[in-house]
């Protein structure tokens, strides 16, 4: 891993970086129990364990002072009623911030706190959140048509921690309804 | 300062945030002692001390953890041959990284470490540069026309060191030229 300065190009419309360490791609099946209707999950994953999500990761050493930089792209679909979306995730280091960059797309980041806060917020091109240490957060693609494209960065040394969330979900989630995205209570999330 | 997340936007083509927490005017007598033609720069200043370049900063508490953000504007101009840029600096915690965003316009981002390493690295829009930990960076705008504008993320620890740089300036310094944009040694900096 070099130590000097170092560029790469986030290319229109495909948004792939021109620089990639490594290439994640997260199937429905890695989000088995994440999504609220399990019959319409089973279903869809008889038929085929679709592509929900990819992550371009650009590597640097994960200590402090270093940041770690990537592109998430979510696909559109729905299981059942509910988007496409990430696993979503707190930091190891929990007081660690994140920065994403919206760059293409539409969606929401669903985001909560250790102690049951909980805040979403929409995402379309152009827009940057700030997502304080503390909250875990999730991305999800609510465009028929168009992937979500963000660019992200946070400290090195934050790891991830999807445990936390896996058991039960997030306690907020984003449904399709016949006026648009609907934000509602995860039942299961108590 | 909330602890909420929060987002703001950087709408085309003006890029100024939709939410800023603070705004930096440097203007060219700021820049005294920077650019290498004295002559020149006593001579624009006695015409008008002119806006060079402007920072709009996103305010978090500056600990470890949290990142700070912003929008740099570098706007387009020379004195004498030298190109209008940035004061440019070491983070006080020398071992911390920064990200840039370019989103508009070109330019350079010129750098070097305190055991004089140097690099330059172009800009243009859609592009992101890493500047790792130990580089001291400063944005250079090169368009005749187009501000610079970069997106920059970096540990809200990292704090801000201008002397060294000031004392003789960086070690390349970006020209105009016949063949556009030059590359040269600054005389100073040996």
């Amino acid at each position: 891993m070099s130590d000097l300065p170092f560029t790469f190009m986030l290319n229109m419309p495909g948004v792939i970086p021109s620089r990639i360490d490594n290439h994640i791609q997260r199937k429905l099946s890695a989000l088995k129990g994440q999504f609220n209707d399990q019959q319409a999950f089973d279903k869809m994953l008889a038929e085929e364990d679709r592509l929900i999500y990819e992550v371009y990761e650009i590597k640097r050493p994960e200590v402090e002072g270093e940041m770690l930089m990537g592109v998430s792209i979510v696909h559109p679909g729905k299981v059942g009623r509910e988007y496409f979306m990430t696993k979503g995730h707190f930091h190891s280091v929990l007081n660690t911030a994140e920065v994403y960059y919206c760059v293409r797309g539409e969606g929401y980041m669903v985001m909560e706190t250790p102690d049951g806060e909980t805040a979403v917020e929409a995402l379309v091109a152009g827009k940057i959140l700030y997502v304080p240490p503390c909250w875990a957060h999730r991305s999800v693609c609510t465009s028929r048509q168009d992937d979500l494209v963000t660019f992200f960065v946070y400290p090195a040394n934050a790891g991830h921690d999807y445990g936390t969330i896996e058991q039960v979900g997030f306690r907020k989630m984003v449904l399709d309804s016949e006026n648009g995205p609907e934000i509602v209570d995860n039942p299961r999330a108590k």
